[in-house]
């Protein structure tokens, strides 16, 4: 891995990814203790990092267990010595060589899929090649994406496709991503309850019909921190808890002072009649992500913090164009602007780490003190 | 350059951009003969490709002239053999010892600035440095984000800072951005005349008060379609043009036929009963640009194709994950939904072609009879 010498946060060139380690690894062991009390192992993740050192604070061995959302995080990874991934986006049935050549490499690769299509491609696959893919089928818990719906016969009869055409049923997962929608404890709480008795559901379907059902795997950041009981769940997956971001405190499941994700921005300029301080952080290195847009709390592109990651009050980042943003204070404050010269650093809490994470090819580690510590090498693609 | 050999587009790895270069080539001396014929130099903007490949198409010659919006495209550029470089984001201080290095290397590098502060450092800078830093007062035409209104004294008062304390005030530039929000070829010509106007009021002030302004720069693929009249104006910038997209086809710039880039997905799923197409090109793939939201026909994250890019009518990308987007028919439209199995390719038109282009790290480039015939990388980063 590439290690920079130490270098202070003034040194940086901006804009740039800064990860603070100690709220990061206290994201972690929070989740990590969560589930151990629930009794459910933990498959974390490593879409949002997508950075060999940070997936090995998250799993729970060098080895894994991991959830991947392309082929090339499975390929990286596996290269870093994870043995057991899955690949948690449905199959495109041309990308199962891919799959396959990972599989012979020794690496325990699972796949999931929804559709009969799928399920005779993966099972004329596995034929083909000797080797039965381990599949998860999708379950749909709450309508907000892919999957069949818990008591859809569709469900019997791509597991009965699967098994008998060669493949391996390996199981059902879900991912309750219309838990984003809902925030507060209540809601989170029953949205996770309606995840883990979707997949129940599903399992005891496949169980009734003779089929095996292993793994029983739900998951999403909201879900993992509010579940109060996973009974018949077998593992859980979660992502964004390890940076967090505006929108999961938004929602109630982390605060502010957790977001250890943030990017180092410069000031470049004023409009002072209008209030604008202008900087150098665009949304190429925010993203254009306005996952906020629909809560309370609207953050615009992003919150403005002093460059310690002390949050100004109501300064947020009004708009973005490809390198520049433009704080302001939100509509209606009654805050003062704070006098930020040409040249002051700032940092800017995403909306959104997965995004603002995927437009930086590195993180610049922050210490405890406050001190450059590292320089994570950061992959994108596919 | 890398260059694959030829292969097929149902080849190629999904999600991945592809690139008309045909489109592109017509998009590129559409633009340059209407500015020959309006008797005005070109200074492409490369932010939109960052491509060494698609730069050289878009320049006058290998050596420039060039706009950049990062000092690391100045540095692959100037690597590339280009000599004559605008940064075109007002300069923060720290980054000045970036421009000396490619200054020392024999670029013609020149930045923008719009505060006294900036103008104090930049003279302080070519001082010690003993290099008058070429650089231009970026003046605010429209309100929409940077510089210094034409008639405010501070121009004088920067200019002055500028010349007289050791720096090479060179002239004028200003970016129409406010031009995206006017559709139709009234609001557009309105819009590039209000662009001229502003940047030659600033120049004959700085005349009136001694000071030189050799360069008159304007720009912004809007303006630089529908201005007709640029006396007093030098130079033109553009970069988007070079690839057009929704936003600039709804702004009546170009039409869908001219957008050369595309992302190439493959379809993972259906929920049916939704009327909900799932693909594999989430916003890693699209971006979140939502550039279209505010226009007339809002095309949600993009306008799915054939895999031969022919529209396929009202199908848009109505909902984005980090890997999934959910193609819908348009709200109200009454269109039937095309059948589009698991495992068929479809190319999703971009919103916003700077944003998409910005997700991936190459271009694959489809030649006039659709076969790919090269592979071009794309950098990022700053």
């Amino acid at each position: 891995m590439m290690k920079a010498s130490p270098r202070r946060v003034p040194e940086l060139e901006t804009p740039c990814a800064v990860l603070d380690e100690a709220r990061m690894q206290r994201n972690i062991e929070r989740l990590q203790r969560r589930l151990r009390g629930l009794g459910v192992a933990f498959r974390p993740h490593l879409k949002t990092a997508k950075s060999v050192e940070i997936a090995r604070r998250m799993m729970a061995s060098t080895a894994g267990p991991a959830t991947v959302s392309t082929l090339r995080e499975a390929e990286q990874f596996a290269g870093a010595g994870v043995r057991d991934i899955l690949y948690a986006v449905g199959i495109a049935p041309a990308k199962l060589d891919r799959v396959l050549a990972l599989r012979r490499a020794g690496i325990d690769l699972s796949i999931i899929l929804d559709s009969r299509e799928q399920a005779q491609a993966v099972a004329a696959k596995s034929r083909e090649a000797n080797d039965r893919i381990p599949t998860l089928i999708e379950i749909d818990a709450d309508g907000h994406r892919a999957g069949v719906r818990p008591g859809d016969p569709l469900l019997v009869a791509i597991g009965t496709e699967l098994q008998r055409g060669g493949a391996e049923l390996r199981g059902v997962m879900t991912h309750a991503g219309g838990s984003y929608d809902h925030p507060g404890s209540a809601a989170l709480t029953a949205a996770a309850e309606q995840e883990r008795r979707a997949v129940v559901t599903a399992a005891d379907a496949l169980g009734e019909a003779g089929l095996p059902c292993t793994v029983v795997s739900v998951g999403s950041t909201p879900t993992a921190h509010f579940a109060r009981d996973l009974t018949g769940v077998t593992e859980v997956r979660a992502g964004v808890f390890v940076f967090f971001d505006l929108v999961m405190a938004g929602l109630g499941v982390c605060t502010l002072d957790d977001i250890a994700l943030s990017v180092l921005a410069t000031v470049i300029g004023h409009q002072r009649d209008k209030g604008w301080i202008v900087t150098d952080a665009g949304w190429t290195a925010l993203s254009r992500d306005r996952g906020t847009a629909s809560q309370r709390l609207d953050q615009g592109y992003g919150l403005a913090c002093d460059r310690h990651g002390k949050p100004y009050e109501d300064l947020i980042v009004a708009q973005t164009s490809q390198e520049h943003g433009i704080l302001a204070l939100r509509p209606g404050s009654q805050a003062a602007l704070p006098d930020l010269p040409v040249g002051t650093l700032v940092r800017i809490l995403p909306n959104h780490a997965c995004a603002t994470a995927a437009q930086h090819d590195r993180y610049h580690v922050l210490d405890a003190s406050g001190e450059v510590s590292a320089e994570w090498p950061r992959f994108g693609g596919w």
